[in-house]
């Protein structure tokens, strides 16, 4: 009988993926950026709330974008807008970003003038959380519409992330959300997630988060001066 | 120089789970059974308008329900609750259910003793629309939170899908939500999308909803008999 030869496609993918994540983690150590992938379900308010937190943080940091979509460009308008260096990834139906397409990208941008690279991930609590990106802080969004059992559904991007931005909390009274039970559920896969809940609409817990992210950024930076 | 192979690994799963989608349409019309396969992103709220859409029904119609989750067996109680035939399908990981999963699960359900089987798909605007189920009725619910832009964004699920189910519309006030700029998009893509606002909280629309459920059910168990 001849020898079985079994090549698991996933693992050789996903292998490949980490090691082009690594060169985007040298390549940030070399030219001094901070990057910062957002992922999320479709609709929980990315967009709204990256551009919030630009416009807080642009006077003080020179902040680049890669916008994932599967169709259209509207989000990386929103972006331009606001004069920010902004490439548009269209995956033309592959639900989520991986690590070449942000290499590809990022020799798109002025690196060496960027302090901070925003990812916009494609808009899924799945298939994004599995590929690595190099990003120094992986974080997700949870709007409070979507509600409080999500971690028990999708326990890998719970598991992945550093940072837990709940959305939408001025709509808190129209919705049964039960933050302790989602805390509760958070700990139990990841002890070391931050949360942070917000609302871009009316900016509460912008700032706690903004300053959050201004700490790390600037420790990530001056380690490397 | 020998010959080049070139498989096309995608292009062989979906024809695979097209040979079983229509196995679970002959399947369906042997026994008679109306085939309801819903999916949306995660939190547009699947089960709670899956359960409603039971309790007005469920003394016309004997129903039976596949519910896929990653993890989790958290919506499947609530169906167990009301005394319905319930298959929890657990994928561990993958971001979509296939025909496969669904033959499976059907060989659990009684299937003689049943006028409806409806699938709860996973929580995902990207994958699940590649996968033909055998449906009869293929649907989406998008949340009047997630926001009206995404038919621009997953331009695929709206157009595998023959009804357009807009949840959450009791919130409605708190969101900028453009019914019109939807349906102009919407249309782009499938003209012949059928669109039914509702809210599963206090009711509204969910009587058209369920009236059109009842017919296009009638119409194809009376074609059968």
């Amino acid at each position: 009988m001849s020898e079985l030869k079994y090549i698991d496609l996933k693992q050789c993918i996903l292998e490949d993926n980490d090691n082009v994540a690594n060169e985007i983690r040298s390549l940030s150590k070399e030219k001094k950026f901070f990057v910062w992938n957002i992922m999320s379900s479709p609709g929980a308010g990315k967009t709204t709330f990256i551009l919030s937190v630009i416009k807080r943080l642009m006077d003080r940091f020179r902040i680049g974008v890669i916008e994932g979509d599967i169709e259209s460009t509207v989000d990386a308008q929103k972006m331009q807008a606001l004069g920010i260096p902004t490439v548009q990834l269209r995956t033309g139906g592959d639900c989520h970003l991986d690590a070449a397409m942000i290499k590809k990208a990022m020799e798109n941008l002025p690196l060496d003038k960027l302090d901070i690279v925003i990812i916009e991930n494609i808009g899924n609590l799945v298939c994004p959380a599995e590929f690595d990106l190099g990003a120094d802080l992986p974080s997700m969004l949870l709007s409070v519409p979507e509600g409080d059992d999500k971690a028990l559904k999708y326990p890998l991007m719970f598991t992945v992330c550093k940072a837990l931005i709940i959305t939408k909390i001025d709509c808190l009274s129209m919705f049964d959300f039960d933050f302790e039970a989602l805390q509760i559920n958070v700990k139990k896969l990841n002890a070391d997630l931050k949360l942070f809940p917000v609302s871009a609409k009316n900016g509460a817990g912008m700032e706690q988060f903004c300053k959050f992210l201004e700490e790390i950024v600037n420790e990530k930076i001056q380690l490397l001066i």
